[in-house]
């Protein structure tokens, strides 16, 4: 959704105006009546979504495929582009595969019959939320601790948070699959601020009325196409922006092919890094420069593993898995199966550090890695015979460069971060890093895109400052529960407080006891 | 130096082979009979080093400036084009400048009547050049704690370090003048393979004996022009690379002015964040395509201020102002008048952070602050009237970046730093940021150049493998004492071991006092 390279071109006063990157606000904008055009580097529209068609799958996303409640504009779009949901398959048990050993996970913490990293776990997820709601979602870096936590690295905060090495193994996974990158790479300021535009840590994590409930009928894909159908001839494929020229009355867009687009303003939805991959006339701001330096993508290989049947529900499983295991590729999965059953398979995520290292393999050493670590996790030797495999690798794309999306290395979003979404001239910024709402995510997308096109259309005075943010209501077809937390979620001590709390109560109760002993004893002087 | 876009054609068999970006690399390959096309981006050759030249300065380099004992391929290179090096002014004393007062500085550490501020001072440099010599030198990731340091930043390293908030205060100091970026965004490895590449501590922060000992008479741009001069017409400038295709037999180069050139090798010297503006077909390899994303470049502003005479030599001064003040925006200065005397002139950098801050004033508003702040440091007024002012802001350039020099995050030299030097298919990399010694100087760039350079007359079977890299003489006329320390200097405790000591030494004195008490008293049984 989010890598379209599109030019809008405003016919309006006879010369066209152009945006860069990103279908949502060209479809906004071709709705208002302003001509556009889409550049897109690639050969196909979507972005880091992707569906592929084949007879061994059907369709399947290999890159975003994933919608829940709270990420009501994409749903709304979906909806109007005639594309269904239908919800990720939660029918047995979730299973936590540690040190060996398979067990039922529910919730967002691994089960455990240690009280200490029971005590653990709870405060880590309570100390992350309450933290990130000090943070604005528009503006982190007017947090009040922004600078503070901006010069902190998630490891450093995992380190301050957490007492047991469970927890920290658990926290190190947490950040490993929401933002595919480590937690010595990311700001602590950024990572805080992330969970909390997803809704928190139980919106983010969750499948059932969290981020992962939901996928497309028919994949993902499908909404970057038939938003491409609905503009005609306006997207171009294989047009990878080279130029931009702002010193004349229109910007001038030249692409790798030598086309010329001569516009009036320009969207840029592309990730920021990947901005570099243009040369700029007057070069950029001396600040936007730096930004678009510093801002990686962070690194996941997506996979799909088919089977003859969904064999891992005879044993009550329902297909996630988290796998906390440095010898399996995969990290965390979910049941890919199609909604009426049809060509069963398990979707599992190869993150961050362990994408850097089998990124070598080939796709067949990948596949058997994998399944032979889904065999020791599910305990099921039928794992070892799929009967097909997908896997899309982003950080092979040069007009991706990584995904799911950038992270912000520490420094970063309290230093540069607030000129994210600020005009440069007429070019004008989309693209889910620039989202204050599920940034990372196709919802990301459409709010920025859709914000893009509407400053545009402020800017050509058709709409007013207060229309260039607007609120959405909320899907009525996925509706969002709250999360709530029990009285002793919010309550129970931390591993520290209990520590001090049973030190003080020792302390309390040696002194009565003693007290009561001397008194026994007559050693206590009446009057 | 090392910025140039440079193509090396080889005439050989008829087909031109192409080098991109070095101007030292096309220089050895030229002598050795290799026919070269340099592709600059610029309407300059020089890269990160640039002389300007008008009236009010006669010459100044407003980029890398300074060469110092043990840079023998630059001073070796200079000699040879006939450039002659003087030495910075170091008569008078250095100043150093915190809290409102000034003191005289020797050495690399601030004054201090504090013995604990000493110690830590002492214990710091000790520390960290002794954990750069577990670090070899061509790869630092397989250093026996690489991971464990990657994974810490700078800050925390320091925090772990030091005791004394004035140590803290200025090892801080000490990472944004030699790498012109802050503690908290660099990788702890990196840096204290950054500083071992340069000597230790010492060497790299030193003016005599130091990285600071000379400039270059005439600028230090004069080399990369006088080579540009000896390859005749082969340096074509204003030729960005936008797409190089290594699909067929020979490498095609493609500029933003659509020329292209057929050639056997490319040089990329280029800082690796720059290799994101080029596209790439057949695409990047996938750990390649991650690290070019991760190396950002530090940020300063380089800034001259002359005046009608040198009047801090009124007070003893040599013009070397060490500046701990966060109102200051220069963090460092040193004397930059001519040898002769005249153009007095007092060079100083705005670093990192300061340098984001105050990118947006005007020159005019910059230089007032600037003045203000040498005003304050020298507590002399004359400071306030200067007769001209130059600037350079790096990180305005497209195709600079930055400067000094690309730094690592957390985590990047370890998971992908090993393949900085790796060629692909027929790209070989120069650049100042794939040398092993003096990496991100003027050095460093040559020591570069040249080995991609042989790497290439390797692959042409014109040189044996091992005549790759190139051991280099010393210089005769610029050469190296050693930096020796004193019995106190390794031996004085740090102020942790300080207090272990006296604590111990209490409880010893204690139990004794108490024995000798003891036995006066007779309550020892005697047998």
């Amino acid at each position: 959704m989010s890598q379209q390279c599109a030019l809008v071109a405003k016919k309006a006063n006879g010369v066209p105006c152009c945006i860069k990157k990103s279908l949502s606000a060209a479809k906004l904008l071709s709705e208002s009546g302003v001509s556009v055009v889409v550049l897109e580097a690639r050969n196909r529209v979507g972005g880091r979504t992707f569906t592929i068609r084949n007879d061994q799958v059907n369709y399947v996303d290999v890159g975003g495929s994933y919608v829940g409640p709270t990420q009501n504009r994409i749903l709304r779009l979906a909806k109007e582009l005639g594309i269904e949901t239908y919800k990720v398959n939660v029918k047995g048990h979730m299973i936590h595969y540690k040190g060996g050993k398979s067990r039922y996970f529910t919730g967002i913490s691994p089960s455990t019959w240690n009280p200490l990293v029971y005590l653990d776990f709870n405060n880590l997820w309570r100390t992350m939320d309450k933290l990130g709601e000090e943070i604005p979602l528009n503006a982190p870096w007017d947090a009040p601790h922004a600078e503070e936590w901006d010069k902190m690295t998630m490891k450093e905060l995992i380190n301050k948070i957490c007492w047991t090495k469970a927890a920290k193994d658990f926290a190190t996974f947490f950040v490993n699959v929401n933002v595919t990158s480590e937690p010595h790479e990311v700001s602590a300021l950024w990572f805080l601020w992330y969970l909390r535009q997803c809704g928190g840590t139980s919106r983010i994590f969750s499948v059932t009325n969290g981020g992962q409930e939901r996928k497309f009928k028919g994949g993902s894909g499908q909404i970057s196409e038939k938003i491409m159908q609905r503009l005609k001839g306006s997207v171009k494929l294989e047009r990878p922006v080279v130029h931009i020229d702002q010193t004349g009355d229109n910007v001038i867009v030249e692409t790798l092919n030598h086309e010329l687009y001569e516009c009036k303003y320009v969207i840029s939805a592309i990730p920021p890094i990947l901005m570099t991959k243009i040369h700029y006339k007057p070069e950029l701001p001396s600040k936007r420069n730096q930004l678009i330096q510093r801002l990686p993508m962070g690194c996941v290989i997506k996979c799909m593993m088919y089977y003859r049947e969904a064999f891992w529900e005879r044993k009550g499983y329902c297909g996630s898995f988290v796998i906390e295991d440095e010898e399996s590729p995969i990290g965390i999965t979910l049941d890919d199966t199609k909604p009426d059953g049809s060509f069963p398979a398990i979707m599992g995520f190869i993150l961050t550090r362990k994408a850097v290292k089998l990124a070598h393999l080939s796709k067949e050493e990948r596949k058997k890695k994998i399944c032979e670590a889904y065999a020791r996790a599910m305990g099921m030797e039928e794992a070892l015979h799929p009967v097909h495999y997908e896997e899309k690798n982003w950080s092979m794309e040069q007009y991706s460069g990584g995904c799911y999306t950038s992270y912000f290395p520490p420094g970063v979003m309290y230093s540069y971060g607030r000129i994210i979404r600020q005009p440069i001239d007429r070019i004008y910024f989309a693209g889910t890093e620039t989202a204050t709402q599920w940034s990372g995510y196709m919802e990301g997308a459409v709010q920025a895109g859709e914000r893009a096109a509407r400053e545009i259309l402020h800017s050509m005075g058709r709409i007013s400052k207060t229309e260039i943010w607007m609120p959405e209501p909320e899907s009525k077809d996925v509706p969002a529960r709250p999360f709530t937390t029990s009285f002793w979620e919010r309550n129970l001590p931390s591993v520290p407080g209990l520590l001090c709390l049973l030190s003080s109560t020792m302390c309390f109760t040696s002194v009565a006891a003693a007290g009561l002993f001397a008194y026994k004893k007559g050693l206590l002087v009446q009057n």
